[in-house]
């Protein structure tokens, strides 16, 4: 029997989270280490009760292709790091000027504006140091992962570049294309990067991470579309985050392209398309397969 | 006869400059590139008539190492990618709320403040993908200035740290201490890293790391001294941006904990401290010992 047969996806899930939280508190400087004010908010948004969805992901694709890939949850405890300075960052009064994030204040409302922008560029920055200093990672495999999540948070086909479309798109006539664009790479990318990430440094060979790629591919989209659907479905308590704030700022969803039925209809095709494209693997996949099924089902 | 002797300082570092531009030109997305705001942005910022001083820098050492260390001057645009992305967020309303820059309106004046703000995440980001695909260097050597970049932009020792005491020291009674400890992470930091980088890049033996890594902090130490006596000294349209803020904002400076006469001493105890730190390389090290003069001596 193996191991994925022995736990339930839902223990799974929080063992795999409190392996990453271990390593983010470790990279992490606690506010004994100064100046104090950044590594507390730096802290303060990182261990806010995220669901972790980018590092679980890498992991369940490194087990996917290699048993025990070592050390493997602080590669992917990178993709939280990106990930929190991202939110930090959207939050601002410039951008999505959002008050609440994961049932708390957002950082700048906690810490001010400057803190708040100069903890998200820290973690962004510590993300490409941790990536540097893997010490059970060959210098080349550590080099690849350093250019996937760089060019993955950057602006073309990236992160930055989905948000700036993003950005340019709020009020204007929602297309399927503009839709299509924004989210490929506003959280597209950086959940593709995460199981290539994993993928990568496990080892995968070319056609391995060919097929990760493609599962990430599907994965993104659904995310995204469920992501939305929530937004219009869900009160607030639920989210901890503003619901309702997409139409309120007049955001391209998919929801307002293709309406709710037909939202959810195209989740379930990207999911069952992930299936798909994980037919080479044998039940190391499981994980990533329960992912899939996760991402799309959730409520939150 | 060396190339030193061949051309001079100013000569050379038009040269050197024009290099580095040449590189950041092709690593920066033109506005043909979608988004194409968000590039536009960056390059605005990015070509607005930089002295270029980090990557010089980084490219002296290297000269200092090496005789032709082919392809240094893309590791050393990286320093002008971040150094430009902490100036574009330290200009920021909520930061040190500057409209000016070299001489013209600063990024959020021109671009508005989301994308200035995205604007300094992608020139980050890219920093980082531009030294994880340096073609001509080994994936050993890539790491390890992936690692001393990110050190350096950080919040322990580095350049964020160094922005955080900064604002954090506002209004507060000038100390030395403080004054030291702020300026050798603010700017120390980023040029220390500058000169490491170039050593790192050409293969530097220990000895020489250590020897380019004391001469890169006292020049760090001279460079924000003679900044802030700048800003006290001259007129602003000689700084190209909007001088006497630092007493404006009660900034805590050298002139302000020392007096004008003294900073100037200072700074030159600290170029003639660079200069020895180089006294175990021969003239190829001439252009490190002009460029710490040339610092110290500089009018704007």
């Amino acid at each position: 029997m193996t191991r994925v047969e022995q736990i339930g996806l839902h223990e799974y899930l929080a063992q795999e989270v409190q392996s990453v939280d271990r390593v983010l508190n470790e990279w992490v400087p606690g506010d004994t280490v100064e100046p104090a004010i950044i590594h507390r908010a730096m802290r303060y948004s990182l261990f806010a009760g995220g669901k972790r969805i980018r590092p679980v992901m890498a992991i369940a694709a490194a087990r996917a292709i290699s048993d025990s890939p070592a050390g493997i949850e602080n590669a992917a405890a990178t993709l939280e790091l990106i990930h929190t300075y991202s939110l930090i960052h959207d939050d601002l009064p410039a951008l999505d000027n959002d008050d609440l994030r994961r049932g708390r204040p957002t950082c700048h409302r906690v810490f001010g504006e400057a803190i708040a922008i100069l903890a998200g560029d820290a973690l962004l920055t510590l993300a490409f140091e941790v990536l540097s200093r893997l010490s059970s990672t060959e210098a080349e495999r550590r080099i690849r992962l350093v250019e996937e999540l760089a060019r993955a948070a950057g602006t073309v086909g990236g992160m930055i570049g989905g948000q700036v479309c993003d950005l340019e798109g709020e009020g204007k006539r929602p297309s399927a294309t503009l839709l299509e664009s924004i989210h490929r790479a506003k959280t597209g990318a950086l959940l593709r990067a995460s199981v290539r990430m994993g993928a990568i440094f496990a080892g995968a060979s070319k056609q391995e991470l060919a097929a990760i790629s493609e599962y990430g591919e599907h994965i993104g989209l659904a995310f995204q579309i469920i992501d939305d659907v929530l937004d219009v479905e869900e009160p607030s308590e639920a989210l901890g985050k503003t619901a309702g704030k997409d139409e309120a700022q007049q955001k391209i969803t998919f929801p307002a392209v293709y309406g709710l039925e037909r939202s959810r209809e195209m989740a379930e095709q990207e999911r069952l398309a992930a299936h798909l494209a994980l037919r080479m693997f044998d039940d190391r996949a499981e994980r990533l397969r329960q992912i899939a099924d996760f991402i799309v089902h959730r409520k939150a």
